[in-house]
């Protein structure tokens, strides 16, 4: 049985598109108590995006902070806050920022329309009720949140995504101009959760030619980008990332996404670099994929941090590698059916206690 | 000003795909009267493909002939069969074909809920009223019909399609099974179309990033497929042909289209063929492109129509060169916006007449 895959039906793609935001998201304005809610990382406030943003009447632009990873707890107060700005919900959803306040954005607007904490919808298919319309403007490019069906959320009891298809955007703008003055850590990290997505996608035992082409052309893309300094990188970039989300979004990702998921739950790591860490230990999964990788970090200077699970105790390595085995679909994709006797709790533990 | 462009939001993709139709269309069927339309060529009478076709209840197998390309007045015709047929409109219609069934199920499907005729919506964003919901089955891969905003129609006064964001289908089923036996000329020809789409959009001047990264996808995609026999061939081709319908819907299509209209309209000559017919006459244009498909024939030992328009009279050449000529957008394309110095009716003639 094949998936029936569901993709964000609308897209906008061009420089300076981030001017027709308004345009774009006028029809839902169908009365004068009609409001928006723009989700804004914080790093915006005061500065010349937060300024463009088309606020008008009633609209509440709702600041975010992403210096943790969104939490289950985070998203029921930020819906709280909206239900306590007015009786009436919403009209639509704007998240602008990174993958963090994509996926705040995205959790926010299924909340709004589906009862309980959103700690009960981590998992797969279990929200019920349609999200309010939410439109995504991604400021970083890589994370493919714009295009995936997940919001990533850290629960009490696990790191897992509400994963359903109301999930997904009903519209996204992509701008390249936004991504232009991004710090270089942040971009290159970014970039490689995408990079690291095409070779999790493209080397797993779920590919399919539907993904197969989306991840090649993603790979390509990133190579232009990372190697090779083309002058269009922004829009490339983008696309990529566009391309990234869509090849594992019919496939899965693998296993660096897995061990990156143990370390964001335990030590607070951010995605991206938390990919970063785990993919340049996974030579033996991915020999091609790697050494690509640390040319990349290499042209561009970065040097990941080391040692970060030294002094962990016991109880906390344990948590890391049952956080990361508990991804089965990732780790099927990876190694197949037996992956449970490839990839044992001693052999993560391992690779954990190097990182 | 960019233009947000709708995609077709749910696909399902595999080999044997054919056998979850009934699965994926299931959820329209709300009561005992509804009923699907399911518009399948006659090509497939009393072949094995039409036995699995999930027919329930109501439903209505319209065989369709497109031994010609789709007219205004057979999809004219065929609505009035429909509400002939049950005073209830079908809760959905499924087209199972090649480039022009799926046209012709689009056209249907629009205009079941919209008045008038279907000459009266030829053109740009005329369309009134969503469509019934549709589902296309290529058994054909190349034309990008399943995935693009027109259904092209022959009316009275000129070839042009229906275009807006309601003729796109609401649902695309890609089984690479369906297109394994197809003959080799059609293949041929259809994949060219798909080709053609390709060189068109990459080398036009409406090109963006977005075209770009499907555009060139799809041409390696092609090669793999005309040049090196990949063993995924089937799977690849319809991959290339969504791409590449991707590609021109942000973009746009090219000289070769143009000609290739004009072919249609006074010779009946179908669209696929007519493209390589033009396509071979384009050097001067394309000429990577040119050289590329011809390697490609000779590797399929293809040999093209000539001298079609030989001992046509002077009132048909001139109502060829209007047609190619009016499809302005097509030129600017290609040309830019000093098209019409460039491709005059003129050199137009000339190159028809070397047809």
């Amino acid at each position: 049985m094949y998936r029936n895959f569901r993709i964000v039906p609308n897209i906008i793609f061009g420089r300076g598109a981030f001017n027709q935001l308004d345009d774009v998201i006028k029809h839902k304005r169908t009365s004068s108590e009609s409001y928006f809610v723009f989700v804004v990382d914080d790093a915006f406030t005061g500065q010349p995006l937060e300024s463009r943003i088309p606020l008008k009447g009633r609209d509440l632009l709702l600041r975010v902070n992403v210096d943790d990873e969104p939490k289950t707890t985070y998203i029921d107060a930020l819906v709280k806050q909206i239900r306590t700005y007015h009786f009436e919900k919403p009209v639509g959803v704007v998240g602008i920022g990174g993958g963090s306040t994509m996926d705040i954005a995205k959790a926010v607007s299924l909340m709004l329309n589906n009862p309980g904490s959103s700690a009960d919808y981590q998992g797969w298919d279990l929200i019920k009720f349609p999200a309010v319309y939410h439109v995504a403007v991604p400021t970083l490019a890589g994370t493919g949140a714009e295009i995936s069906r997940t919001a990533i959320l850290t629960g009490p009891e696990k790191k897992l995504g509400i994963n359903s298809d109301f999930t997904l955007y009903d519209q996204i703008l992509l701008d390249p101009d936004l991504i232009a003055g991004v710090p270089k850590e942040q971009w290159f990290y970014t970039g490689m959760d995408c990079y690291i997505h095409d070779v999790e996608s493209l080397q797993g035992t779920f590919i399919n030619e539907f993904s197969r082409a989306y991840g090649e052309k993603s790979l390509d893309l990133c190579r232009q980008v990372f190697l090779q300094d083309h002058p269009d990188r922004d829009d490339k970039l983008m696309m990529a990332s566009y391309f990234g989300g869509m090849s594992i979004a019919y496939s899965q990702v693998g296993a660096c996404h897995a061990l990156s998921y143990g370390l964001s739950y335990v030590l607070g790591i951010h995605h991206g670099i938390g990919c970063c860490i785990a993919f340049d230990y996974l030579d033996e999964i991915y020999p091609e994929g790697v050494a690509e990788f640390r040319q990349m970090m290499a042209r561009h200077d970065i040097s990941l941090p080391r040692n970060l699970t030294k002094g962990l105790d016991q109880a906390a390595m344990e948590k890391m590698v049952t956080t990361a085995l508990g991804l089965v679909p990732l780790w099927q994709n990876c190694l197949g059916p037996d992956w449970a006797d490839i990839m044992t709790r001693e052999r993560t533990m391992e690779l954990y206690t190097r990182m």
